[in-house]
């Protein structure tokens, strides 16, 4: 299924977030974004934007922290240099997305804008395309457009979307009845029998200017800000340094997309396409399965690494041999200078090596 | 307690054995005796050298690979070149001791010789000279003395030695009854209840003749080459060449101990010195209780190892930081080229590891 290009869809594509239970391969130098953790020869971001680009072609604006402007520059260097936008600090994802929304909102007042995330990794991506095609077309009625994943299993770790009623004229469409916070085992067993529920991953798609004017009316400071530090190209950076500091620190879902839910203004489209959030270590496991050496998996080159008696996952990041020997379901991480040892059920706990060597000043290693 | 300088003792030290059950700490190129096992500051074999200097000076002949001579002269700076004598080929534990004999007899014909590998640890170094200097007590008169360890536990990893009747005239001395094979779990248990068996540790002391005249009646031709490569030392090194590849592979026990024993020439000293053979990770994990970062023992620099809810042992051998999480008796050994993640359990099979490292060609790794 090919999907015409869209010539007034941009993406939005924020980069950050320092992944401390992906340690040590995800750094605060060297985020997740910026690694080809799917074992695919692209990194996250660059996977990211070879996904968008059939739909927006040059259309996609990355923003970003200064720590990692000339990182992603350098991975996406055919991108025009003004499309990666450095946030002086984080601010969180409202202030992110609602200054990409000023900026193209400033070039196109029609433009629609749909956000992705740089870390995802998508395993069919043209059912992705038709997915955020659709939203496209909804999102021109005037409506905040999220899409909504197909649930695989009852997952406490995301955020589910309750389906409203179909929307008529549009293929798989729904109005949003509810976004409901991450829920208890129970809750989420249930949410998955009921078919009424979706994953919510985060991907908004709209007018620029709906985002705006959505957010004009929850918090019209932080909305007049956005527009002011986009409206003169010129003054970008000298703006960025005066008003970014004061900005609110927001979500995207609790400055917008609940209000505008409440109010009836926001629809889902719901999608399979083998979402994957790489959030630890066992998700990287579940996303490599396949990739390895006998029931190891291996990211890298999985010739360095010999598995006796042994399942989990290597992560090969130097040109050393690594030997695993009658460990089940292990984690081994290795890189230059440091190394990491674990199992997958420990892979949320990674953060707590991260809080020892940061209490122990060790900051060169995280 | 002291003991004096007996200066017609030589120590012989035969430093070979690749510990492939330690890789990859111990490597071909490598083995076990040149690395500081113990944390001690000293390597296995400076270790031994330092345990018996008291009793024999610089009476110390150590015998070694080719590959390995260069190593250990290093090592051992003080010794005199012609003090390591290096085998052409491997040729077992008779022919390595019996070559050391026959240049010591050419010496001193009424030498006494102590044989004490390079790859052992002894908690009490005192209490072990004490029972090397009874045992030169007992060997002047004439029989093959060796050292029988006070068993800590039903080890089915030794072969052990039956206590005959006690000697007249030395403090602890018995006749050796017999030597037995590595028992079977429920044999070593009994042994070791009856309070009648000892370890044998492979540590002999006997007169340099006694020890070729033991040989001359039982392999002529070994002993006689042996002689003959020994009687001109500026010949030593072409006689090596022409004789060594011809001897026959035998080792002491078989050629010498067991005959000896049968026909009522052995004695044993038995000693209790804290005496330990570290055969492979678990043994190494024992002997350093105590050093490390909670509940992780580690070899090498403890503050470059973060142990959170885990056990084992960590060898550092890189200044990479190390950190391991949620696992139970985890060896990791951690080198430039190599990394080896087991468990204690697995100790023994790390060999397999080696074998295919062998297989698929890398003899650079082992």
């Amino acid at each position: 299924m090919m999907h015409r290009m869209d010539d007034q869809l941009w993406a939005v594509v924020p980069a950050g977030g320092a992944g401390t239970r992906l340690w040590p391969l995800s750094r605060a130098h060297a985020p997740k974004f910026l690694h080809d953790l799917a074992g695919s020869g692209r990194t996250l971001l660059q996977g990211t934007y070879d996904r968008l680009e059939p739909l927006v072609g040059e259309r996609l604006l990355v923003v970003t922290g200064v720590a990692h402007q000339d990182a992603v520059r350098g991975q996406l260097d055919g991108l025009p240099a003004d499309q990666v936008i450095a946030e002086p600090s984080p601010r969180d994802s409202m202030a992110a997305i609602g200054l990409a929304a000023a900026i193209i909102e400033r070039k196109d007042p029609d433009a629609v804008i749909g956000s992705f995330a740089a870390d995802h990794v998508i395993a069919d991506p043209d059912a992705f395309r038709a997915c955020v095609a659709e939203a496209a077309q909804v999102a021109r009625t005037g409506v905040l457009v999220t899409l909504g994943i197909e649930p695989d299993f009852a997952s406490i770790g995301f955020g589910y979307i309750k389906l409203g009623d179909r929307l008529d004229g549009f293929a798989t469409a729904h109005a949003v009845a509810e976004f409901v916070e991450k829920p208890d085992a129970a809750t989420a067993a249930e949410y998955v029998a009921s078919g009424d529920y979706r994953w919510n991953a985060g991907m908004f798609v709209a007018r620029a200017s709906v985002v705006l004017d959505l957010l004009a009316a929850e918090h019209p400071d932080l909305a007049r800000d956005l527009r002011t530090i986009a409206a003169e190209p010129a003054e970008l950076d000298q703006r960025l340094a005066e008003l970014w500091p004061g900005l609110t620190k927001i979500a995207i879902d609790h400055a917008i997309a609940e209000p505008a839910a409440a109010a009836g203004k926001v629809a889902v489209v719901p999608g399979s396409f083998g979402w994957e959030d790489i959030g630890d270590f066992d998700a990287l496991d579940g996303l490599l399965a396949g990739a390895g050496s006998g029931d190891v998996r291996v990211l890298g080159d999985a010739a360095q690494v010999i598995a006796v008696d042994s399942t989990g996952l290597v992560v090969a990041g130097t040109d050393r041999t690594i030997a695993v020997l009658g460990l089940q379901d292990v984690v081994i991480v290795d890189t230059g200078d440091a190394l990491l040892v674990t199992t997958t059920a420990h892979a949320q706990q990674v953060k707590s090596v991260v809080d020892v060597l940061k209490e122990s000043g060790r900051t060169d290693l995280v």
